[in-house]
């Protein structure tokens, strides 16, 4: 994202690592049929996301998905699952409460099937704004909202590493107790320059030629593309397919804190084409991958996968960390260039 | 372990968890030929076990190991493998900077092949002695002595947990690289009471009688055991085998902060059978499994052996976590009686 909202040593600074929630609805007599979060009126959404710091700046939809481009990021609504990523200072935990009024008065939902917070480790957690600071203050806010959820961190607390909360209440029935679900992020740090230097005004016309000249529309076809290309500089996209999968990628060139990240649900038995993708697309110096794959995924395996990936050409794994969840299994791996 | 140190709304108090402290040293030069840790004459062990406020109780030793049971836990020395398990209120990381002048004086040693520092979360942490209240604060004191190491926080941070601090200087030659090492933990808590009972003077008169009516002695043959029985209750063993290998137990049996400890480096391809023995013999209402092993190691694949355990009788797996650390892998599992 381009836009730079805090003061370090005179120079700006911003965030890109992204805080994200995602939540699967449901109810508790598991009659969902005439559910649908996308009832939720667009200045409901408006309303909501002034409680965050962002707001709507470009939107696509198809029968299967919303997909909106933010200020700070994305948002994504389907029929039971919403999923909200935001950068910068944002503060997406604060909408949880009138999200859950809204969901009930407009979507017809009553209760949760998973929920997922998650997040990088912030560059500046001191630039956030309460209670992003620490994720203990954001586990906190959490558990005062949902009952018994599991907080972990992954990765190598003092340096890089990635924090999750999560809640699978048991008591709701599933709707859907063999839908197929999985996601990958990639979250990148220290890109090369030049590749960053195509997401600014000074290089690229507009976010079309920005998203032509990356390479990032071949990185998974068949999506349709709703780019945005910021002033001075920054990136952000959403991707959708007539099946309903997505993928979402945001771009801080600026060098001093370059940071880009991608994420998507597209279904694949291994990851390792897509990965090698996207971090050539990129060229960033370490980077983070979190796969998340339920039982009925064909990314189910994926945990053994990523054990195998020592490297990836120049980049070399360091942490790798396995955690079965109460239905999904989930894997992060760090990477980080050989030092040459 | 028997004593009670603090005050807890009017009863006795004692935190059962154990930090655990293990350092393989070496030489930068590679020349460890005549450097031995057991040259540390006594009196230079007991100052030090001051620093950590605790005391020697018992000794034993062989060829391999010199085996020490403290006031609060134990403590083994090696040729070049120290170490130090203390509960209770002990502060192990104020001997570190001690301790390091120590072996050089003494073993002849100048630098780290391998440090661990770990422990499950405490009951009380507000009881505890600083650096030990909070594990980014004992992280910040292993920091200001050893550099780089690395951070992790495995299973649930906000209920059951397991914190490890390590470090694997990649600049020393090893001084035996194909040494073949393992490390079991279970950590139990919630014991059966009529189990506990067993470590109390109201019911042994002696530690050996506990020992064998609790069926400890059969948990690993062949050991050489050395026990102590706590007044009026509480229960410590050390147990070493002429292979060099050992076997720890710590018992603190008051119903109202149950805990035992079981640790063991004994080399085994599956630990399935031991972990079984050991839950069996306790009874405990959950419990932590952790298992390092490095490459030459016959415990090489437990973490995938682990994740197949899916059950123990009424113990189910919960959290399950696998990391992989610069040359062991780490393999943390959560069980729990299924409720009944």
């Amino acid at each position: 994202m381009g836009e730079t909202d805090q003061n370090l040593n005179g120079s700006q600074y911003f965030e890109g690592v992204e805080k994200l929630l995602e939540i699967w609805f449901t109810r508790t007599d598991g009659k969902t049929k005439n559910c649908d979060l996308r009832s939720i009126p667009r200045n409901k959404w408006e309303n909501l996301l002034q409680i965050v710091h962002c707001e709507v700046i470009s939107f696509s939809s198809n029968e299967q998905v919303d997909a909106y481009v933010l200020s700070e990021s994305s948002m994504f609504v389907s029929k039971n699952r919403f999923i909200l990523k935001t950068c910068g200072t944002t503060t997406p935990l604060e909408c949880l409460e009138p999200l859950l009024v809204l969901v009930k008065q407009h979507a017809g939902y009553n209760a949760y099937e998973d929920v997922f917070y998650s997040r990088k480790n912030f560059k500046r957690p001191d630039l956030q704004k309460s209670p992003h600071r620490s994720f203990d203050h954001e586990v906190e806010l959490l558990n005062s909202i949902f009952k018994d959820g599991q907080s972990y961190c992954l990765g190598d607390e003092d340096s890089e590493c990635w924090y999750l909360y999560t809640l699978h209440p048991n008591i709701v029935p599933s709707s859907d107790l063999t839908r197929s679900d999985q996601t990958l992020e990639i979250l990148m740090s220290d890109l090369d320059p030049k590749v960053m230097s195509i997401f600014t005004k000074a290089k690229s016309s507009s976010a079309a030629e920005a998203t032509k000249k990356s390479g990032i529309d071949k990185l998974i076809p068949s999506m349709r593309i709703d780019d945005f290309l910021f002033d001075p500089c920054g990136y952000s996209m959403n991707g959708i397919n007539k099946a309903g999968y997505y993928m979402t990628i945001h771009i801080t060139p600026e060098p001093d804190f370059s940071y880009v990240s991608f994420e998507s649900n597209i279904p694949q038995s291994s990851y390792k084409d897509v990965i090698s993708r996207v971090i050539e697309t990129f060229k960033p110096g370490k980077f983070v991958v979190t796969v998340f794959a339920n039982q009925a995924s064909p990314a189910a395996s994926s945990a053994h996968e990523m054990e195998k990936l020592s490297r990836f050409g120049p980049w070399v794994q360091g942490d790798i960390q396995f955690c079965r969840l109460n239905n999904y299994d989930l894997t992060y791996t760090f990477y980080s260039k050989f030092p040459s």
